[in-house]
């Protein structure tokens, strides 16, 4: 039985500060949208939400366009078609779709991707085997090149993408070391995902911390956080080392700051030289073309096969998004982040 | 007729400031130095003088080991073998060698490499076809990746590797913007090496300068300055940018610096996450074994054929090279600068 209501959470004002706050959103009943010819309607049933949407809630230059004010939140989701007037599209199928943030929308079928979901939570898609997992993967595949033997950081670790990051080097026999906020996480790296060690981002001796936990330097630093990390990274990354840059999470809600009266790119671009560092940023969809399906395939296949882990953090309630974004953004969730939205 | 006494020149004092003096250098006279059991006896007819050399008169961490006090300052040269104890090598040879700034010395043969003169001058394999040519070719060819229609901009454009970055780069279709101290060094890239602009480095509108030159922005910045000009070149490059970092000469010798009370490592690295940026340090002989000959064959072809220009400022005397030194240090040198010493 399909509701004449739906919901929606729109951008209400851009945060004056890097922290966003819930006045930002707010959260409207919509009329049910209507499928034109050629269109389907989806009923979402989860709702992903990622740090990269802070970004769009800023009206600057950046990979993406921002939301305009008003507008539905963007965002990936998975959902079920409930009407089709598209060929190839029944009612019952689950998709990948860009909804946004919305119980239900009304959308063409070009960007829409039919999972495969023999084996596979569905919600997957949003993480390990969705854009957070391609972003580890390509990042570390393509730029990162891992070698067995070298030493591999990585930030936000406990995340979706540290996560992935983590495990896959370590599956590449390197030795790996996570940077994650709390002891609990540090907790779950070593116990749960098989890290080499763990450090606090909390702690007051992180820089010596992380240097203990790195004998022989670093090779691959991932770099998701920016920041104050980076600085107790820099010295002891290796000749050579990699650096790929896909998130600067620190930078964009105003914690782990640096101090931003003393210009530290000098001594950056002092090491990049000397220690012939390469640093490269990234968004995932560069290398979803040429890299995409080979992903798919090698951790869809550790997934069915157990030797990749994933963790979700879940709430219940499009009307509670706003919440668990403000949430993740300030470090507090556990696993990706997900939005379960139709109950049915 | 062997003379019976040698010079040499060593490193007196570390410099206190970025700014190296006269004082730092001293000019002593030995005894001709003997050449042992499979050594050679080398006079030292061409000194290559390059900015790497100021690095190492610190004694901190780099690609290579600092210069010890009271010993002669490291450098390569063009040299003829005089004495030969060594199988392989006659007097009269040609040979490019680590000799340090000396008028003679005694060497074995193992880093030695033989010269090929024929339709070359031997002073081109201290520049265009030596250590700041290959620099110039391997940053370029490896790391920058040129495509025609794109925009290069490169630093110290009239020096030894940037006016190479840019005649390649021309060859290949882009469009090229040199970046130099002074008019008459701009007008020579427009005039004489073919750039499409040239920008200086001291002008007030630098920055306006080098934006009006760069409508399209900048697909390739060949990083030899750091410094002020990084603040310019950054909020130009493109999407999938590349830039090679070869040296930061503003750094080292303390002119062009930047605002030294911000931090202005947070807007690089948001402008490389968020255009896919790569910054990259090398140091030319990590692509000496892939990549020499490639390069000698190319470079000799083009330089044989007069479609690549070099220019040589060379200086009398080795008692002169500190006064030289000094000079392309602070950008009065025009052109590779090299010491005569051998006067036969």
């Amino acid at each position: 039985m399909k509701s004449q209501q739906a919901t929606q959470v729109v951008l209400a004002s851009r945060p004056a500060t890097a922290r966003a706050s819930l006045e930002n959103f707010r959260v409207e009943t919509t009329a049910m949208p209507v499928p034109g010819a050629g269109q389907v309607l989806l009923r979402i049933d989860t709702l992903s939400l990622d740090p990269y949407m802070r970004g769009r809630m800023n009206d600057v230059r950046s990979y993406a366009k921002p939301v305009e004010i008003s507008e539905p939140m963007a965002g990936e989701s998975v959902a079920t078609v409930i009407e089709s007037h598209a060929p190839g599209f029944e009612p019952g199928d689950m998709v990948l779709a860009h909804t946004g943030w919305r119980s239900h929308a009304a959308m063409d079928t070009a960007g829409l991707k039919k999972l495969d979901i023999d084996g596979i939570a569905p919600s997957a898609y949003l993480g390990v085997l969705g854009m957070p997992g391609f972003t580890a993967w390509s990042g570390l595949e393509v730029i990162g090149k891992p070698k067995a033997g070298e030493t591999l950081v990585v930030g936000a670790a406990s995340g979706p993408v540290g996560s992935l990051v983590g495990q896959l080097a370590k599956l590449a026999g390197l030795r790996t070391v996570g940077i994650a906020g709390g002891a609990k996480k540090c907790a779950y790296l070593i116990e749960e995902l098989g890290f080499d060690a763990a450090i606090d981002h909390r702690s007051p001796s992180f820089a010596q911390e992380l240097q203990a936990a790195c004998p022989d330097g670093i090779d691959v630093y991932f770099e998701n956080i920016g920041g104050a990390v980076w600085n107790a990274v820099l010295p002891l990354l290796n000749q050579y080392a990699r650096v790929p840059v896909c998130g600067l999470m620190a930078q964009v809600s105003g914690k782990l700051e640096r101090d931003a009266s003393t210009d530290h790119l000098a001594a950056t671009m002092r090491a990049v030289l000397t220690r012939s560092l390469q640093i490269r940023g990234y968004i995932n969809y560069e290398f979803t073309e040429q890299y995409f399906d080979a992903f798919l395939r090698e951790v869809g296949t550790l997934l069915r096969e157990g030797k990749i882990k994933h963790l979700e953090d879940v709430t219940v309630g499009l009307e509670n998004a706003p919440q668990a974004f403000l949430d993740m953004i300030d470090g507090r969730n556990f696993g990706k982040v997900v939005v379960q939205i139709a109950t049915t």
